[in-house]
């Protein structure tokens, strides 16, 4: 199987939107984006064995690869519209191929998102890289920058669930003993299928007045809307919502709190609201906290709890 | 240095396109295209020692990287606007990233593309991924599939260069000893830096009836063409375009031709032209045969030379 059978037999399907004009098959993909629409363009690349476990089912990388992409375009309050995903493989294994395949066109149709074209190599390692596009209305853009001292700060879902998920894998003896087989797939699945929160994006676009997408870690992702808007905040950490799974475990091990808000993988939404919006409660959005004036970029709790120093994740940490 | 200072230190630079509305350092890019423009959009992954030999300069890793992607803007006849880049980086070397950083920057301003965005992790092996988009007025378009019987065959440049400078690189003891320094250097360039032919296509554009670029060896890419067009072709072999280093390396070593024509990496135009087209000599296309009725994705030789039975390269030989 070369890679034009590959992607014959594993990557070639039909456009669904009526905007991709050319899809898979030809040097590029041709698009037709709709009148006075804005473009949005994102992207992230996945290594086997750093952006998940190496025992991570096809299934739930086809679904990361997308979502956490997707998640990007969701920050910003944009519409998916589709993608390219590039493929390095260490092998052609077609149960493999077959598996991520399927998964990926199902994911793809949940989510309105076209594949449009893509490439696939030869590598030493599985390596995923997507760049998805999507569309936002003339005029309008939930950026990281334009939060004013007074909004205040929510994020979707629950917070945590995937660092603790990433514990489950590499670290079993860590996990507390209360913590039952359900509990510790529900947080093994928010690690491996993040949910991008698409529709909570768009209804917020015109009432956020700042927002990114929190996949770092809570801490180190709320540092980055407050360098981009030049304010501080003050956030209640009893108030960070948690799951049920995510509440056993720290009944357990509450010093874990801190491996909770820098952990990262979280794929929920992280956006400032000015005071009195509405927001609707189908949204599921939790207050946690107040943009303040500076110091630009601290964070300070509000209870008076030490936060921890290191606010999230990085891939290149100690380096010169 | 973590890879928000690498981001901010090596890939954050003002967008010079006016289209750009917001470029690197969101969770997005936010792009206005032009009024009833199509966008176009073509992603390529290169894996070091796969796609470019380990030794390669970080100016020429640079300039492959966004010269592959570009070639296929050209393929399609479209003008390139912007581009992602995901880079995988065994270790942050600031030499390196600051030559690759400068270069980068310099190739992209060269040829109208803005940087929008991109993604830097760590990974075992060297590996980057660009998406690059363009545009293309509306209804225009060349594509694989299109070509009539009696279409003349023509390609732009000179095809083989890249595949004799890969031997240059990775078994010297085969270059015939006649080669002089420049004309390695001239065939080891033409692996490093292929230029995308991005005038050309434009200017095609219209009069082209198909084309694509040529990656992945001559024969291979004719063969993309014939296949989608429902065709077949007769070429002659004499009338490929060769450089002067290869028309020496050939006198020495006439055998070396089937490399030539399979061995990829020419990032060329291919294109098929009707009878009667008019093509500007500015444009250095050069006629190498002509289409015919089946058989479909046939090609023969115009002189009755046997032709490789291997049109080209491919990711994964010989697997299942």
């Amino acid at each position: 199987m070369d890679e034009f059978d590959l992607i014959a037999r594993y990557f070639d399907w039909p456009a669904r939107r009526p905007e991709v004009a050319l899809a898979v098959g030809d040097d590029a993909a041709v698009i037709d984006p709709p009148a006075d629409a804005r473009l949005v363009v994102t992207t992230d690349m996945l290594v086997a064995g750093r952006h998940f476990p190496l025992d991570t089912s096809p299934e739930a990388v086809a679904h990361k690869a997308l979502a956490v992409n997707l998640s990007d375009l969701a920050a910003m309050g944009a519409e998916p519209l589709g993608f390219t995903l590039s493929l390095g493989l260490p092998e052609t294994d077609a149960d493999w191929l077959s598996r991520f395949s399927s998964a990926l066109r199902r994911v793809a149709e949940r989510w309105g998102c076209d594949l449009v074209g893509g490439d696939t190599v030869g590598s030493s390692v599985l390596t995923l890289s997507v760049t998805a596009f999507g569309t936002l209305p003339a005029g309008k853009i939930i950026a990281r920058g334009g939060a004013r001292p007074g909004d205040r700060l929510a994020v979707t879902g629950c917070i945590g669930d995937a660092a603790l998920g990433l514990m489950v894998v590499q670290d079993p003896a860590a996990v507390p003993e209360a913590l039952g087989a359900a509990a510790r797939d529900y947080l093994r699945g928010r690690l491996d299928r993040p949910e991008p929160r698409l529709a909570a994006g768009r209804a917020l676009l015109g009432s956020a007045s700042a927002g990114l997408d929190c996949s770092d870690g809570l801490l180190q992702d709320v540092g980055h809307l407050l360098d981009a808007s030049g304010l501080g905040a003050e956030i209640d950490l009893s108030a960070v919502p948690l799951s049920p799974a995510a509440r056993d475990w720290l009944d357990a091990r509450p010093e874990d709190i801190d491996r909770l808000i820098t952990g990262g993988d979280d794929y929920e939404l992280i956006v400032a609201l000015p005071e009195g919006t509405e927001v609707d409660p189908e949204l599921g959005l939790t207050m946690i906290g107040r943009l303040v004036e500076g110091p630009v970029g601290g964070i300070r709790e509000r209870h008076g709890r030490v936060l921890p120093t290191r606010r999230g994740y990085t891939h290149f940490p100690g380096e010169e």
